[in-house]
């Protein structure tokens, strides 16, 4: 097979992880005999050095030609602390999003059966999970019009939703639920907010062509709460772009980090890899950062955008066996139940390759 | 003292937990020669049924001339599974807490010793946790313009903030994280709504009156994640309405369960106190409902509306020692590690008033 991936490494620990995320695509491409081209691109705080904007025209063109994009992550502590700052690393990663058309963002929790004593939840409470997760991804209040008035003192984001916007991911993830447990919960604030009335409605209207599908719909308070007390009851989790953000953070501590979590986009366009952290100024260029999110991504890349369902399998088994020695980052260092070795992103990196 | 008490019953479990926060401030007033005066007044869909609308003027009448009043909860799933319904309980809650200009809701953690094997998070990780919440309450997308298209298809809810919104709870976190830890952590999404840029800026003004007090800015997906991975942090937590619903619910679990969370809603007019807890369709009526919160919420109201603390505290001890004896309602049964006595809710209610 002959694959086309751009890398876009993006900012903080973004470039570390992602080079590991890399170097498994490169060894699965050796091993099985396929080829993988890669090409790299600029995005976020390192797009506005060097170009002054966070999402440069050639970033997109090459995305746009690509087969699939492994991403790092984008943001800077430096616009985090100033919120006035009209140019912003975070909105070269929605821009992306919505010129991909990348309407659905998958976050899959897997629980490696070795890190159920690294989460700070019980483990008894965790065994068992499998959740996935589907975030909207191009609508909200992530995309409304935006207001500040002319005094600077009254500010807005328009919360909306197109019926359209509901079905199409709706649809994508009932397909997953036929395909896994058979239960979907949708997650929405239909007691205050009119657009998840609409949201509520229009998921109430496609469930009726899944009647095999158990239909279950939540408040997203209650969601919050009924994720940390009894995580085993989820099967598909369906919501909203801004509800999903909060939600899947959450849920990474089932997984023991969010260090471990990765992430599909797809849509209209080329299929888009992430891991769900962020850029994590703090431990930038320490060499403390987390690449299994981004070696996940990958093997999550294999198996959604190229169906190449055995390799993607064999990085899960990879990350899953250099757990089962005992190896791990700071993030999943936490069980006190049994000894382990705490490895940086280098080390970590080359262990999984092996 | 003399204080007239209005009391809210709502719907669902309301009812059955209200009436013990009613008989502990009973008590309290016949201990301790106080003169609380009681009224009921109807809100949510028992409102609804009688009157047909769900906050009655003859409701707000009353809480306006009242001085401090006791709710229970309001929401029924009829309105939950039609959300086609344009006259709904929650409407009135939220008109109240409007009416009343209740912009800050105050949700403190309480960790009781006993419950700390009840929650789904570990012992260790929740020890010495305690946090304060701010959650602003009358402002944000509950309260910003809601629109529908004509053709039904389209549907937006505003997100708006105004300064003074934004400055008068900031103020009061500060005043209380000044008597408490001295640390804040202001929760918002700045790195994509600006609504979130007001919110963050306003902050940091406002914390340069406050030197003493270290303040923190996290993310809401951040905050999600942080609150269960490592909750000790934090100390006073300010929010936004949309995110203090969904942090505060989430940080239940916390407490072991959101049976034990009493809320103080505070601003312009009379105080209003309320477990944080719903109206629970599932559970009313079998004697299964934790009375606790709207106990604890009786003691909020001596404490916040009547500066009564030592009142407030005995009912924090009888609390604390009917734990202490091993009793518990089933919500927070849930701990493996002794033995303890599963008591309805009228039961809970008496061993407390004992
Ligand atoms: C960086 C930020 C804009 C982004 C989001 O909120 O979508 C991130 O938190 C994520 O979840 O991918
Ligand atoms: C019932 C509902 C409108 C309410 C809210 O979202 O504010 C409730 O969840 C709460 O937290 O008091």
């Amino acid at each position: 097979m002959k694959k086309n991936i751009l890398v876009i490494p993006g900012d903080g620990i973004g470039p570390e992880v992602t080079q590991w995320g890399k170097a498994v695509l490169e060894q699965i491409a050796a091993s099985f005999d396929h080829e993988f081209l890669f090409d790299e691109a600029l995005m976020g705080h390192a797009a506005i050095e060097a170009t002054g904007t966070p999402l440069p025209d050639d970033t997109l063109e090459k995305a746009k030609k690509s087969d699939a994009i492994l991403f790092g992550a984008v943001g800077h502590a430096k616009y985090d602390n100033d919120p006035s700052l009209k140019v912003r690393p975070e909105q070269g990663l929605l821009k992306i999003r919505k010129e991909l058309g990348l309407y659905a963002n998958l976050r899959p929790i897997l629980l490696f059966d070795e890190l159920l004593n690294a989460s700070s939840i019980k483990a008894h409470i965790l065994r068992g999970t499998n959740i996935l997760f589907f975030r909207e991804l191009t609508g909200d209040v992530y995309f409304g019009e935006k207001t500040r008035s002319e005094d600077k003192n009254t500010a807005s984001d328009l919360m909306i939703y197109h019926k359209y916007e509901v079905e199409r991911i709706a649809h994508k993830a009932y397909e997953a639920a036929m395909q896994r447990g058979r239960k979907l919960c949708s997650v929405d604030k239909a007691n205050v907010l009119e657009s998840s009335r609409l949201w509520r409605e229009t998921v109430q209207e496609i469930a009726k062509q899944y009647p095999e599908v158990e239909t279950q719909h939540l408040f997203v308070d209650n969601a919050a709460m009924q994720l940390i007390k009894d995580p085993k009851q989820f099967d598909v989790v369906l919501t909203a772009n801004l509800f999903g953000d909060i939600l899947t953070d959450e849920a990474s501590q089932i997984a023991g980090s969010m260090g471990m979590l990765a992430s599909a986009s797809v849509g209209d366009g080329t299929g888009f890899f992430e891991p769900i952290h962020g850029s994590a100024h703090d431990i930038t260029g320490k060499d403390l950062a987390n690449p299994l999110a981004s070696i996940l991504s990958a093997a999550l890349m294999l198996e959604i955008s190229f169906g190449l369902k055995e390799e993607a399998q064999l990085i899960i088994s990879a990350v899953d066996s250099v757990l089962k020695d005992g190896y791990r980052t700071s993030d999943i260092a936490d069980d006190t139940t049994s000894p382990y070795k705490v490895l940086g992103t280098q080390d970590m990196g080359k262990l999984v390759l092996k």
